[in-house]
């Protein structure tokens, strides 16, 4: 089969118009193509890491457990002779370099492939979707990823200090540990939704609604739409992963797949949850707007209601009438007066007893 | 398998980027472990209370049906003793001490375990939602209660005083005597949220609208949805329980499992009716806000109506022309008098007719 | 089994923290217990009323068909006995009493018990939601009613002279009259409900729209979502009774089962057709105020547009610069009047043309 | 079995109460019975007209294919005995003239009997939802309508030309063809749907919105309800027909069958569709409530705007203060002029940058 | 069978009323009809295009890969006899030429159909929604085009040029290879709802929301829900592919169209995405008129409140009294002056506080 690659970076599905099976890298350039190898079994342990691809060659029938890791996908024709080494069907190399690819899993001969997305917070604290390949060989794991940072920090702590039971088990329980580090992320990251609802929430009960409300609202019901897409399809495929008769899945690896479909449930049913709230969210924005109009009206209606007759007043004394009686009155001026500051009170009282202010 | 324990208090879902199987307690700090052990068959009867959990090794293998129940989660490493003694697997006692998880079941061979929620009103009046895990054994049932509360006040009294037909039947019994108590009181719960909502409703319907109702609704549907999550894991689990295999589970004890099911999808179908309620009341509220609007406006089109008009006419006649006939009229005064009088009066039938007020 | 009977008569669901199985009436106090034996064949034909369930009792074994229909759920220890006699399951003794019960079916070796929801207008007009247990053995059918009115008046007569099939055929032919005869009542209710909504509607479409509406509107989602909650369990309730292979279920009974379905799904949809209708109404009520709100609007723009001009216009003329030359003009004062009827004109026109009165 | 016929015409579900089994004609009166009977093979043709039904009578064991359609309800007794000499079932019977029925199929050994609506516009261009019941036979296909016309007049065309295969075909391509006008004839009606809502829509963006508008929309909302409560049935009857092993439904018209269960979904969507746009339209109107309402609060904000403050300048020239430099100057009131009209400019030009109007 | 074609141009679902399996072109007329046939194997390739339709007869038998493309569907008699000449089934053909066909599948003996719609922009930049019709043979591929624009450019230079395994593939593979540049270009036109998304959000966030976004968006609305048409019923088509046991499609191409499949689906929720954010618009242009409605009322209490007092005020000094001690002040007018300066001065700073400008 000749496919081959090519580099095209440019915004959106970029893969378009390609012939089936062409592996063409989607995603950002600036990330450094790097490989990490490590190895390990009930006694040994090592760690290498590397610019060259060419390091993983032969890999593919090790013996000891092995986690080949590569991050970044944009040299796309070395990462294609790597998928040649491990006998990679040109579809699953597509899908590893097409970061825009949704979850999903395919059950081979020889691997099962299994792509998925990491959500995290990156060191400056921005939100980051990482398109995230998963390979299960006979022993080893090869995962690609779009970027450099991971989740997977805690993961190679206790491979290499030996914690847990991870350097017993074979590699389809690495496999796990590592879906496992993704959706526990995912936890991270539902909190933080949790977290700006709350605090859009407030915002929205304080007096003064800032206007651009609505576009953060909006704003974040697309991120939250965008995280589901991530989330959701998980499910179906860690409910494969837990059913399939695959040789490479020991059936004792089973009780923690059922364990992370449960996970992957529950950081459904939380989006789910937060998604709903912040649906109300718009409504909340609306009565918002509506109070401040209210009170608006209220301050317009106070002072034309009290000010509106007095100026009548006034104005019936301003009249040039040859004869009107009151004019000539002594003490005509400050009984008008007196009546003026009779009315101002008893619209005020009216005012406070309707609690307008 | 070398798992340990460590007590890690902070907030939020707290057991992440933790080894897979670890037991790591998440909840509150201050709840006293306490061990509560009720040994009966038809005829004997005993209650043991203690702080060493000790008290609970070898039970395992009782003869008479022994129900253990713990309150307070945080001696986690007692726990896990008393977990290897009774051999539970590190992913159930993962689940039994980590607060935030959703209410599950899992099928072993030597005992089921199934994960739930108690949601009642405390000593304070306090709403609760508390963790709760149950291992149905051989001939045991073992409970792991957050808090030193619970629901099962009336349970016990019908194992010490021998009524009903619990003390006759088996363990399987006793399960589903306690996950029944949990039901019963989701009733209570639901209750309250219907009076809620009827209060918020009488609240809405009041002329003055408060501004912090939109608050307090947004609070209310969070509640809700939160219950929600509680109450609708549960038919899953108990629909399983119902159509289990498993030797534990006595032919007899189905049709009391399927009056259970019964329950809990009633439950669930009056938390769906009120949560539909409780998504009208925003829109209740919108109209209120609207309906106060109305009334502002109208108080200011009333005023403003009636006193414009009658402003411009004393406006007329103070002008300065030096031919106005009506000013040296002798009762032209008193005339334009009678004239706004008219105009007044005229305005008031008008926007009685309206139904203004 | 040692389960005894309570008389416990309070609000809610009352019925919680008791033992499973325990029978413990729910309902309204008032209701006279009451018996009524109708047993018929081919030619025979007896009818007995009394307030001695005792009479009831032996009827198990009839050879005749029997139907024993109790009026009052109130005599708890009464019913208590009955149900021992026809050897009644405890929670089916439960669910009899048990006013709140949700719509269920059991099928047990020795009769089918169903329960479900009366609804009906009663003697009063009032909307009456009363709780019917029917339950089929072999040759009688027993039901149990909360209240003393019912929807059987034509069933019984039907089965005194002798008109249809029903005398012929078997027990389950009467079992199935029953639920009909239920069913059918559903379609008068749900008719009132769309005649409701049609007047409200009308109602919403008045000038002057009712602040109270709202609450009026809210309180009728409420009905229908109980309604709802009545009419949709039975669904699957005739569904199984319809695939049921139980001995008791002729076949020929069949095609009859499978036009109950049909009637109760055309219910079903109706309900959810006259919801959607309903819930449509608050948006309906809400463009109701704002039109309001639109017109007092218009009122006051209309008359501060006419008269704040004018108003200024005259105050103009009421300054006192020593010079102002139109003062002195012997028509000034007629030309600024013209000018004033001209802008009066000219606004009532422009407000005209813009439809707003 | 002994059921009788009765004539019963009042409004609504208007069979309630009956025996089960029982023929009551529920709908209008005035259609005449018609019975039209066509027969046909390969070479011949015959049509007949008649007021008797009696004509029908022996027809059952009709060698050629035969068409038999019967217009109008309301002669019970004389469709009864038709039905009776066809060998119908009560039940079928009492959907036949129920013409409140919901669509449905019943296969019987002998027949199977589809219940559906004819949706059209008659010929004063009123939209009809017309009964229909269709009895397939061995032979023959009887045709029940409850009123005189129908969608049927390119059919009849079809077998007098003898245009198309149905000459060629059996029984059950009629009955396919039969459903197919009616099907058909729903795209004309949903069209219609389509055509009306745009036209609500043009009439909602147009400035001046009239205010029994949200009538019509309310109004709309319940017709496409009732279409679709009359088309959605639909989809499980063809489904049950293209997959029903009946020996009267030949293999080759399965594919019609499938083509038939398409286009039903296809009609079935655009109702969906249309349910959905007709649903925004109160959205619309709620928006152009809205605009309408800041159309005319501009109007008042700048006739206030500008000329208030104006009032309030000469309102200052008007005050009787014995030394007030301005009022000397022989050119004030000129200044005072030019200072206005300087104020009226500028508030006019701020308006119209605010693109007031 | 005796189907005759006719040519009948007008709007809507035309082919009503017309016999089953009567082939008759409802789209539009300017569509040249242009044949294109291109053969090819692994070393072999051949171009041909032609006015004449006959030039593809006794192709239905042709041992090389062909694929036989038919831009223009209203010559609609040639097209039959080419339906003949490949003996297509009457509702094959009409299914070709009903351009207001949704999408489906058919399996026969011989040949696979599918019917789907092509969405693109055209050279003129306008979205196009083309019907397109697919015939997989034995070793050929007839499509069939409603005009003559298509998306397959780049699948015709893959054939002439060799690349990629289409060449050595089967027709299968090819008839994968237009389905998939169908649904590549699907992506395409979901991202430029996408951007109109953005691009309505970004004008609703403006100041001044222009009066016709309402009916945008509700124009938008209608087009997302009619691209939704288009897409939802492909996925059941490829599923039915995928595990379709037709002896034309070669397992090889299973894990092609398994790919397919999920293309679709990823297609499908991005559709659901939008529409979910396109029906959040309506909401946010609801609160851009209020927030504009809002700054309306604003700017009238603002004038209002500060000239309606102080308009008072100089009303109070213009009026006649004879005995008025302020005037006689020989500053009082200046006082008067600070007075009000004073007064517009502090409501600024009111106003300002609240935030009002």
């Amino acid at each position: 089969m000749n496919t081959f690659f090519k580099k095209r970076i440019n915004s959106g599905h970029k893969s378009l118009h390609q012939s089936p099976g062409k592996v063409i890298y989607v995603g950002k350039k600036e990330n450094e193509t790097r490989l990490e190898v490590i190895s390990y079994s009930e006694n040994n342990y090592s760690h290498v890491e590397s610019d060259d691809l060419q390091k993983a060659y032969g890999l593919k029938e090790t013996q000891e457990k092995t986690w080949i890791n590569l991050d970044g996908l944009n040299q796309v024709s070395e990462i294609e002779k790597l998928g040649h080494e491990f006998e990679l069907h040109p579809l699953v190399m597509e899908d590893i370099v097409n970061t825009e690819q949704r979850p999903k899993i395919e059950e081979y001969e020889k691997y099962i492939s299994v792509t998925l997305k990491m959500l995290y917070y990156d060191k400056n604290g921005d939100f980051v979707r990482e398109h995230l390949s998963v390979i299960l060989g006979k022993n080893y794991v090869l995962t690609f990823q779009e970027a450099n940072e991971d989740v997977f920090g805690r993961l190679r702590e206790r491979i290499s200090s030996g914690k847990g039971k991870i350097r017993e088990a074979g590699a389809d329980y690495l496999m796990y540990s590592i879906l496992d580090a993704v959706i526990d992320n995912y936890f991270t990251v539902v909190e933080s939704i949790s977290e700006k609802i709350q605090a859009l929430e407030e915002e929205l009960f304080k007096k003064d609604v800032s206007e651009n409300l609505a576009g953060e609202i909006q704003h974040f019901k697309r991120e939250i739409l965008k995280i589901r897409k991530a989330v959701l399809p998980l499910r179906e495929i860690v409910k494969q992963l837990q059913h399939s008769g695959h040789p490479f899945l020991h059936s004792k690896t089973k009780h923690y797949l059922t364990d992370l479909y449960d996970h992957i449930i529950q950081v459904g049913e939380s989006v789910e949850l937060y998604r709903e709230m912040a649906w109300g969210l718009m409504d909340l924005y609306m009565t918002g707007i509506s109070n401040k109009m209210n009170e608006v009206m209220k301050v317009l209606t106070i002072m034309a209601s009290i000010f509106i007759p007095l100026t009548f007043i006034v104005g019936v004394y301003g009249m040039n009438f040859h004869y009107m009686p009151e004019l000539d009155e002594p003490y005509g001026y400050f009984v008008i007066w007196g009546i003026m500051i009779g009315i101002f009170i008893a619209m005020i009282i009216y005012f406070k007893k309707k609690k307008w202010f």
